[in-house]
């Protein structure tokens, strides 16, 4: 029986030495940590720390899981006063000996404790070469590492329950059970090459298809899944287009107020475009600005042609703003029209009144009957911000984060997703057009591979240097 | 005999609750550290922290100076997996129980965990408060918590010294010395008084008059090291002046290619200088950019009327940078006197005669005999460079930052040592005209508040406010 895996995992990285680097963020801060982890952890800060009360004694002697407090010494030179905290692997978050410096976080003393513990045989570690490790020697499986990044990254409640669920291995056990059912499957199959010549059939062929039917139910609703997961984490795009002066901005603080979110105002990732963030609810919104194109009369016809446009196609939904006071029914039918021609079919375009504090809302309800499902609000009164909150949170309810649903974050777990499901539709394929073992055990132990790799039980030198290098240093 | 203060230390400050807030720097990094400091710190933290292994026992049963590893969650919710290290008082920054929360550096978690703090019982910290905390529960004195904040600020070898020198209790046992002296000397003279009916001279006049004239030569030992202090600790300014194309910023490059220098470029506190920090050797030199000034061909006059050049006398040295190529001995001797005319006397000013790679050494020395003490290098072939920056360094080698040499950094103590000699002053001319002993006795009795106010011996609640309010939030 062979199952051994066409990739192999290759762990050339160099595990040895002890690397060193700052934990916290930079600049001036109360405090700072660098962290040190390695076989020669302890050795290092030997050398430069020195102990406050009683005498220097082996950091290896101390306990683990304990702070001392002391100094930094160069030479005779005294560099800081700092708490030393000392974690022998495997308790630690790398599993290795591992050294936090606690340190007053001025700039200069940062860079000086760094350059000492280079000097006295640490190595400044790679991006994400900590959680690197942590990987490496067994404390986290590979998509539990990619989730300590998206943890870093979380901004919202969203992005942040995701990165944790996601970190605690609920994923992990999702794929490790799928990839159980396949070395399960492709050990029979496997045990009929090894008898092929007496032609017995271990595995009942309808069985087997049902199995392999199952499993690309499983990795269908994953890959759908990342739709989701990915505007968890980026936040979900609405575009909002109007003429000028129609309250995009009022609408946008009235959201805000309401909810006491977080806004921030980032360039887009085109100059024509900005972008800002909102968080409802723990799920963060990007509300595009179509503010670069708003300088002629006619914004839509301007949107259709413009580069801007591409980007805007991206977002499932677009909040067309009016105002009821100087649009009429038909005008607004109109824009609508253009609009909806302009853009990809299945994008949502929510028609959005605003002032309507100014104005009878029987009045204006009438004067729109022929707009499908408007909303009317005064961005200035607040009034219907509740309705139009909801309205945005619904559009993205229907995938709500629980526990027991895996969700996919990240484009490379898709991407593997969708090779093994390629592998497996061609074992299914074979398997109803009688293809001969060789083949379908060779597609199973390609999808046994890619499934491998979203855990790292398979992995290769390129793959965890492609993902760990996205890390910020320090983790 | 009454030698109690005129001014109290009135020690009003909430110092009963707990404080939290974030110590390390703002932003996303792969940790981050909230602090707890004040008597219900562990009670808070209790709440929300889970330890992974074990039972949950009071964290007041923990061992101080020890770490342990578990979940911090709102109810039910993880919000994150953490170490908290536990510092029981008053073995601790503060003086007080203290918890520090060492999470993953997402903006949201660390959010989160603040809130959860904040909603347990704990206050945001004020700027500074931890410190203060540590100065009001005799952890540290009123300088030492000074210190705090300028190592925390500082960004080079030379104000990392001062800075540490002086949390490590140096400059205040100096004041406490002077002070010492002073009450000595009082307790005489107040000695006198209780016995005034009966006439009678404890204090030698002549040599109390000698004891007071010596505390004033150090006072204003002191009050001159201010000026290096605070060079030390801002930089040195040093102006570089001359016409466009001379060779100014090859020559800033020049200077740094040699040391491995840091360089930022920071806007000057007026628009039209730019200012670029070097640090050589451990001291920072800020070379203040005369770029806004230069759009006129005659630069030099520009400069003098410029409101910028108030700016310019503020630096003890001139750089000026001349093309050996494009300028005669005439013109640069005539661009020099104009130049010097315009400056407050006794500004240095140093002709700097940059492209010697491109002409004879000797013709050039020729051409500029005149002219007293130029230096000659080639920025882009970094000839003479080193002769340049020995040269910068010497203009400060005269203060060198010694082990027995106080050198004063703020403008808070060169007050009070300045208020104080004032008093001594008095108390002379009053030893001299045989003033009576009560008046005598009040001055002493200002003058050692004003000492006693410097390592606060003798505090009010504005100063500590004012002192710490200067602080970041989280130390």
């Amino acid at each position: 029986m062979n199952l051994s895996p066409i990739f192999t995992a290759v762990r050339t990285f160099n595990n040895d030495d002890t690397i060193v680097a700052l934990a916290t963020g930079g600049g001036i801060a109360a405090i700072a940590v660098i962290r040190l982890s390695g076989k020669e952890s302890f050795t290092v800060a030997q050398k430069i720390f020195f102990p406050a009360k009683g005498k220097k004694k082996p950091i290896a002697d101390y306990k683990t899981h304990t702070l001392h407090f002391g100094s930094i010494k160069e030479n005779d030179r005294l560099i800081d006063e700092v708490l030393l905290s000392v974690m022998k692997g495997p308790h630690s978050f790398t599993g290795e000996d591992t050294i936090e410096i606690s340190c007053h976080g001025s700039t200069y003393v940062q860079q000086k404790i760094l350059e000492l513990c280079l000097a006295n045989g640490a190595r400044l570690a790679d991006p994400g070469e900590f959680t690197m490790r942590a990987f490496l020697n067994g404390k986290m499986d590979l998509t539990q590492a990619e989730a300590v990044a998206d943890l870093i990254a979380s901004d919202s409640s969203g992005a942040h329950s995701l990165a944790m669920k996601q970190m605690r291995g609920g994923f992990s056990e999702e794929i490790k059970k799928l990839r159980n059912e396949l070395i399960h499957f492709a050990s029979l199959i496997e045990l009929e090459l090894d008898f092929a010549e007496e032609d017995v059939e271990f595995a009942n062929r309808g069985h087997l298809r049902e199995t392999i039917d199952n499993i690309l139910r499983v990795i269908e609703k994953l890959v759908r899944s990342f739709e989701f997961g990915n505007v968890i984490r980026k936040g979900i795009p609405v575009v909002i287009a109007g003429r000028p002066n129609a309250g995009k901005s009022t609408l946008l603080n009235a959201l805000l107020n309401e909810n006491r979110a977080i806004v921030s105002e980032t360039e887009g990732t085109t100059r024509d475009t900005i972008e800002e963030e909102i968080t409802l609810e723990g799920v963060k919104f990007r509300f595009i600005d179509t503010a670069g194109l708003r300088e002629t009369h006619d914004a839509i016809e301007k949107i259709g042609v413009s580069k801007t446009f591409e980007k805007m196609n991206e977002s499932p939904v677009i909040l067309y703003i009016f105002d009821v006071i100087g649009t009429t029914g038909n005008q607004l039918y109109a824009e609508l029209e253009k609009l909806k021609s302009n853009v990809t079919p299945g994008v949502r375009i929510i028609p959005v009144g605003n002032k309507i504090d100014a104005v009878s809302i029987y009045n204006v309800e009438q004067a729109y009957s022929m707009i499908k499902n408007p909303i009317f609000i005064s961005a200035r009164d607040k009034t219907n911000i509740d309705q139009l909150r909801n309205l945005l949170l619904s559009l993205y309810s229907h995938g709500k984060i629980e526990a027991n649903n895996s969700i996919v974050t990240s484009a490379r777990h898709v991407d593997a997703l969708k090779h093994t499901a390629e592998c497996l539709q061609r074992v299914y394929n074979g398997l109803l057009g009688n293809l001969t073992n060789d083949f379908i055990a060779a597609d199973l132990r390609h999808a046994m591979n890619y499934l491998g790799e979203i855990t790292g039980e398979i992995s290769t030198d390129d793959l965890l240097e492609n993902i760990f290098s996205k890390f910020c240093i320090g983790k």
